[in-house]
């Protein structure tokens, strides 16, 4: 089983609630096992035991009300 | 029946999900009929149709993890 760890940095994120948000939206995409998002940095690290897709994750963070563009 | 209106300031407030959270605790509180919440200005009002409990409308901002000093 190969573990996959993206980062993204999240633009609009001001406290605490909005990174419950992000967390509730992001735990939802397939194969996602862990997430750390902060509000103050901006930075969320989406963890999955399998391919993930960036897609989804962009979707999602979009559906919780803030915009995620993949690090490189 | 009398109507009564009394105005907050409120600090720690950064976005929507920060209102929403004052206003679940506040409109707990007995008497209340309205509320009126900005993050962006820290101003609150609470309307009751009864004489309103200061120190349990300041307690339950204070539940919501904010601080209101009722303004003069």
């Amino acid at each position: 089983m190969s573990i996959v760890e993206i980062e993204y940095q999240v633009t609009g994120m001001t406290c605490g609630h909005c990174e419950m948000s992000v967390r509730e939206e992001v735990e939802q995409v397939p194969g996602v096992t862990a997430i750390d998002v902060s509000a103050t940095t901006g930075r969320l690290v989406v963890t999955a035991d399998q391919p993930l897709d960036d897609a989804a994750v962009v979707a999602a963070v979009d559906e919780a009300g803030y915009q995620a563009v993949r690090v490189p």
